[in-house]
């Protein structure tokens, strides 16, 4: 395992959300999957490593999923013309029955892993379903995928149909207890994450037994906010003693805190749910591209990070289409120049140097020191081919960063490492 | 040149907003040129053809792009922290004074005629610059392409930097009839159409001009109209005597009636606008991921089908940052959705069929029977190999084009034909 070693190439990393770092001819220096420093030449104490001379080819961190859903890659940009609650029904909970079947899951979840390992993101936090084989299955596949991953067996005891719904809160503590003792100490990569699905899919015993078991094994936790309008209103009725929604999840102790939490989506989390996010530390996982499928609307980014929010991004496959969080970081700024025109002037747009913060460190914090090319960050990189990209007249390395972004899929990715380990090489 | 074929396979296209038809294994025949029909089975009639079997390959219409600036290409993707009237100072207006020198124009068109013909659109409008020999050398690599395309020679005499701005409107109409005699007669699939850049940028003098070279030569006009607050305002101070900005360029004639027009944006139009565009049957190249990139704001499509206003997509190069049509579908209904939620309720979002619709019909009306595979319509089509976006289950046909245009760049375009001539067959 060549954890040791030196890249060479314009490297590009945020430091902050306005620090953008662009350094041409450097020499980018992973020690023992960690990133020893980024150099303008080739520093003595590293010369016995190997160096790989990218040429100017882009080098930028592995980017990070704060939220997708790997069931429902197999029906990305279908159905498309329902809003959140309708679609769960038509088109998100059928599918996802069909996870009982490990055969199907199998098929399903090779095509998700490919997808995800041959694209940009080096580290997702997913949902699989309820069900214990395929998650597991899906745990194997990401393991050796050379991804770095939090993976949740999805808890959901009420309002789903018959074939998904867990037959109790009992059954589902049960089960996710021995999801868990079964895959103690199984993976380098991939570790579990509590997921309770959303309030509405979560009876308050069911919601306490996960505290319990979150109290007991110290994991982190994955939901949904305040995403769709018909989704808020109805939080409101399940839980009327809830200040807000995220005051439900807090109510069991599964809203930050020493609890590391990220929510995905806070598309309509008003100044109270915003303040204690902000006092509990919990993360958001924007997710524009979703909100804009579903109709539910455009998260105030802005003001998330005014507040001094942790925020990453989310491709939130399938209410997104498309796994790459460089798409969605084109997406979120496209969205927040609509927000600040449509809705509220005083909340400016995202630039491309916070959007590239947003999909890297900002979301990476969430995995501890990731994200970035400082000193001590794990060593998470992408090696970027953008000739196809190219201009008659000369690039800066910021140019060439925001048309890879803006021009998804049109460069080639020909090297991926996570955790220092490499992924892929061309 | 083989005018006379049979394509076998699975077709989709529309023949309202509203009437999306799909049929697999069906025979769609080519005719000298123009579509003949869309059979069960091969009929008599044409047996003589030859026959090309695509399997179960997607067959669909040519793309229109109703709105595209060619020297833009270059820079896609970069500035993009900018409002449109900044945008074109900072950006654009340099740009596009480098046309000047034939070398850079030669380099720069060559890539963006090479991205269009591999791409999925067959016909577009198209904005030159004010460059005689550089619009004359697009036009020549255009027509060599196979693309069926109007591409216009700017028109700009005030409101630009001394590089690109005309001397005078005497020179700027002088220039235009040298190009229009210099080009007569010399293409077969390459037509001029007038293009005043906007109110902005013209003149009263030189729109009087262009207006008498339009009643002379009997030409098509493209322009940009209400696309953004600073924009409108301008105008509304350029223009005291206008009831609104459309209506200034009614007052020289250039907005509709006997004269074939398309207008950019229309972000902005108020209702006295938009009747006005229904009255002189004005086209409206509706431009969504530009309107979101230069914070424009989002165009109230749905209130322009409603009125039955003839409307197409416009790719915007580089206001938006795709030359396909198929991702100028997709931001539409995700714009179209984020206006019903955040700015009009009464105005329901688009769905698929209607997108797919003004990306081929609804825009084709514009180059006359095109974009649709009824009988008598022009034969633009693409057969598009979507093996890489396959799903554990079974996909109809309509899921499967709801996937390519969703998942633009993610399908394989293995042939293309307009006007019934192959662009390229793999």
């Amino acid at each position: 395992m060549h954890r040791n070693f030196v890249l060479k190439g314009t490297v590009c990393y945020s430091q902050s959300p306005h620090a953008l770092v662009t350094l041409p001819d450097a020499y980018l220096v992973c020690e023992e999957g960690v990133c020893a420093g980024v150099f303008a030449g080739w520093p003595e104490a590293y010369r016995a490593f190997p160096l790989t001379d990218c040429g100017t080819k882009l080098i930028v961190p592995g980017l990070i999923d704060l939220h997708v859903h790997a069931p429902q890659y197999a029906f990305r940009g279908l159905g498309m013309d329902l809003e959140l609650l309708e679609w769960l029904a038509a088109h998100t909970f059928p599918e996802e029955s069909k996870y009982r079947d490990l055969g199907y899951a199998r098929e399903a979840y090779t095509a998700f892993v490919d997808a995800l390992t041959r694209g940009p993101n080096t580290r997702a936090c997913v949902f699989a379903t309820c069900h214990l084989p395929a998650t597991r299955l899906l745990m194997d596949l990401l393991e050796a995928s050379g991804l770095v991953t939090l993976v949740g067996k999805v808890n959901m005891d009420r309002n789903a149909p018959d074939g998904l719904r867990e037959a109790s809160a009992e059954n589902s503590l049960r089960d996710t207890r021995a999801w868990l003792e079964g895959i103690e100490k199984r993976y380098e990569r991939t570790a579990p994450i509590l997921t309770p699905r959303f309030i509405p899919s979560c009876t308050d015993e069911l919601m306490r037994g996960i505290a319990a078991i979150q109290n007991e094994w110290g994991l982190p936790v994955q939901s949904h906010l305040s995403e769709n309008p018909g989704e808020i209103a109805w939080v409101r009725e399940l839980c009327p003693n809830a200040a807000f929604y995220g005051d439900a999840y807090d109510q069991f102790g599964l809203f930050g805190g020493d609890v590391p939490t990220v929510m995905a989506h806070c598309v309509g989390s008003d100044e109270r749910e915003i303040e204690r996010m902000s006092e509990k530390g919990v993360f958001v996982a924007h997710c524009p591209q979703s909100n804009a499928n579903l109709s539910s609307g455009i998260a105030p980014v802005r003001r998330f990070l005014s507040r001094g929010l942790r925020v990453g991004l989310g491709s939130d496959v399938a209410g997104g289409c498309h796994t790459s969080i460089f798409r969605a970081m084109a997406d979120a700024i496209q969205m927040s120049k609509l927000r600040w025109r449509l809705v509220d002037a005083d909340d400016k747009a995202l630039s491309l140097a916070e959007a590239f913060y947003l999909g890297t460190k900002g979301g990476g914090a969430f995995f501890g020191k990731v994200g970035s090319f400082e000193t001590g960050y794990e060593f998470d990189a992408l090696v970027i081919d953008d000739s196809a990209l190219a201009a008659p007249f000369t690039l800066t390395p910021e140019e060439r960063l925001a048309r890879v972004v803006y021009s998804e899929g049109e460069s080639r990715i020909v090297a991926k490492y996570a955790r220092g380990r490499t992924v892929f090489a061309a």
